[in-house]
């Protein structure tokens, strides 16, 4: 407890987290809490997935499309029932998209830089025509939403989060009630990146209800962790409200985009991915990528409707992956508990995603994950939560904790208790 | 022949053509030779693919990336060296791509759209914020490379093309030389689409050394067909000279994009695709690219990689596909020449590719394209190979002899010769 402590027992207490990381130094460590990486056990869940479609398999969709040949821009019917399920949306407002929702992300921001966005008055200025354009990042986020943001030169104008979402106070209503170049949000509503929380029915309802001075406000609504639960007890899953749907009920049925893929579902970056929006909207990105794509692989696309034909199949198959992870939380926190209570940090304990997010006192977090690196352990950057790699407290560092065999997490988050106390201490 | 009819003659020609074509009408034909799109015999050379990655298979690539998990935004060695023998490249200059190569064409220019383009002095301004952008287009041409202009707005200047490429006249060459909003010329360099024409050397070498106003002038090279031979025959198959090489050597390095996929060689759409340009390129565009995908598919790549290994191995595949094709492509000729010779018309006989380029005299494409629609048989709309799908002279249609089998490829190939027997006589 770095509470009751004087200036000679911490100290003590240095020397003795020094001598602690010297012999973690002697290990030679390399391991990696960097990224939200499924491991080896997990993707392997998936290898049935390769043996669906054979030299002799039936190649024709639920409607009669051959999968194997051109044709069908939107994708096919049971790919967008599975997407549906995931983006909580009619399958009949799906697009599905290849391995990468960043890329649907990207194409959708770039066809409004580019065309401008449908509203209920019409596509609006191409929004690389105005002199600049504003989105709310609510930290701390994910950062390729930020790194996205920035190769468009997008100024980004960041916003708390608290354990109910986004945190709209006088500034942030202000600013979109009255500045038309606020063109819109970054959300990960579930079990968000890297903070774990889920938006609440109020912070939903608050989207969608909102006064834009934008009529082509957008929220980008990347639901990446929909289906991604720690536990089988319904009572410890969160289930955030539907966007569409409130945005339906608020009378801007255009305000929103929703994303998701099979990254973590099945192979990561051989999956498939999903956009749903308004059906109007729908109807005018396909006008655009008309011109831009065939369509997206549609062999994939059945591969993964017909390995997880219901959302029972899908559940069944995420549960397999929570009894792999559940655990490496469990022991992530079990450390951050043992090691860390007391020392002023705070830490989230979600239901479900990708990461635990650990906040140490101001100043301490670079410190923290360089002292790391130099003993074997790669943490992800500390500042990649904030735009620009630049978070004003030095203080959150995201830890991923699926990627590391369980006995290499729980060394690693040994390594990383230690720094934590070292950083804290010099400060 | 058409030559030596006297009015009586002509008349009686035309009712003789009417009756026959009234005879087709009763048969209610449903044909179709309207799109370039491989026959199920020859997507099914390819079932065994389906087979390549199975669940037991080792997912590693040469390098040892894990291709059922993150990482490799530029596609795995074996893939890029796949596409590096389609593109004519070294693999260190390729990226690899998803089932869409139109899509690379796409990503290509909304990039140099959003973000400019690189050249030896830095990178320019993006094309977006020019008054206007003119883009040549030797006509007859793809209808989706003028439909992807169309998208961004962009003025197309029509030129010639005769059988050695792109024709540069004094008002293309002084336009080219003199505008620096001229930015760009799409080239389908061999077995063209449609006229399946082959660029010459000179042609190619010209074009990498022209004079252009525009420092970033760029080449898109569609090199669609670069393996796709009718004949087994070395000396009945054309191969295109590098632009890549051409470029460097004329001191414009940077000034050529080349795309292709494995669309007409294994599964249309579920593919993958590849685009090659210089090295510096390759970095400006992997640069851009890192805010927008996590990359293609890995797993399809390690299948396409380990089905097609070789340059061997894809000349052996390539061949089974015109053992299927080239008594389609010769079933055309040998009725179009029965048929219509005499009758003021032309058309090409190419080595490889995937059309046949009719062209009639002024005035008769629309009416024929109408009149087999109503005989049963659907054809790629008339003017589809020009901007804006108008054919000045309303004369060229592309015929896509491929799908259909070969007794019906046969049949609709009769009504189509009637009909433009119809079309001529009534003018």
């Amino acid at each position: 407890m770095l509470d009751g402590m004087d200036a000679n027992a911490r100290n003590e207490e240095l020397m003795a987290q020094q001598e602690a990381y010297r012999a973690f130094q002697a290990q030679n460590l390399k391991l990696n809490m960097a990224r939200g990486k499924p491991a080896a056990a997990q993707t392997d869940l998936s290898r049935p997935l390769l043996d669906v479609l054979g030299h002799d398999a039936d190649l024709a969709a639920s409607d009669g499309t051959d999968c194997g040949n051109y044709g069908c821009l939107e994708g096919i019917p049971e790919a967008r029932a599975l997407m549906g399920t995931m983006l909580d949306a009619d399958p009949a407002d799906v697009i599905v998209g290849g391995g990468s929702s960043l890329n649907l992300m990207y194409d959708a921001l770039a066809r409004h830089w580019m065309f401008g966005a449908h509203t209920e008055s019409g596509t609006t200025a191409p929004w690389s025509t105005l002199d600049e354009v504003k989105w709310l990042c609510p930290v701390p986020g994910y950062d390729r939403h930020f790194t996205l943001l920035e190769a468009f030169g997008i100024t980004m104008v960041t916003m708390e989060q608290d354990e109910n979402g986004p945190v709209f106070d006088d500034r942030i209503r202000e600013l979109v009630a009255n500045d038309p170049t606020v063109k819109g949000i970054w959300c990960v509503p579930q079990y968000s990146n890297p903070t774990g929380i889920t938006y609440s029915d109020e912070v939903v309802a608050y989207l969608a209800s909102m006064t834009c001075a934008a009529e082509d406000f957008r929220i980008f609504w990347d639901n990446a962790y929909s289906v991604h639960h720690l536990y089988d007890d319904e009572g410890k899953r969160d289930h955030v409200a539907d966007i569409g749907r409130a945005c339906d009920k608020a009378g801007h049925p255009h305000r929103f985009v929703k994303f998701a893929s099979t990254s973590k579902v099945t192979f990561p970056g051989a999956g498939i991915s999903g956009l749903a929006s308004s059906p109007e909207n729908i109807d005018w990105i396909k006008a655009r990528m008309n011109a831009q794509t065939i369509g997206a692989d549609k062999l994939n696309q059945l591969r993964h409707a017909r390995f997880l034909p219901t959302p029972e199949a899908l559940d069944a198959h995420m549960r397999k992956h929570a009894r792999i992870i559940e655990p490496k939380f469990a022991c992530v926190l079990r450390i951050l508990r043992e090691e860390l209570d007391g020392w002023g940090c705070s830490w989230n304990e979600p239901n479900g995603g990708y990461f635990i997010c650990y906040t140490g006192p101001a100043g301490t977090a670079k410190r923290t994950v360089q002292l790391a690196k130099e003993g074997g352990v790669v943490l992800t950057q500390a500042g990649a939560t904030h735009p620009h790699g630049n978070d004003p407290d030095d203080a959150v560092i995201r830890i991923a904790p699926t990627l590391p065999p369980l006995d290499e997490l729980e060394q690693a988050m040994r390594v990383f208790a230690c720094c934590a106390k070292m950083a804290i201490l010099q400060r």
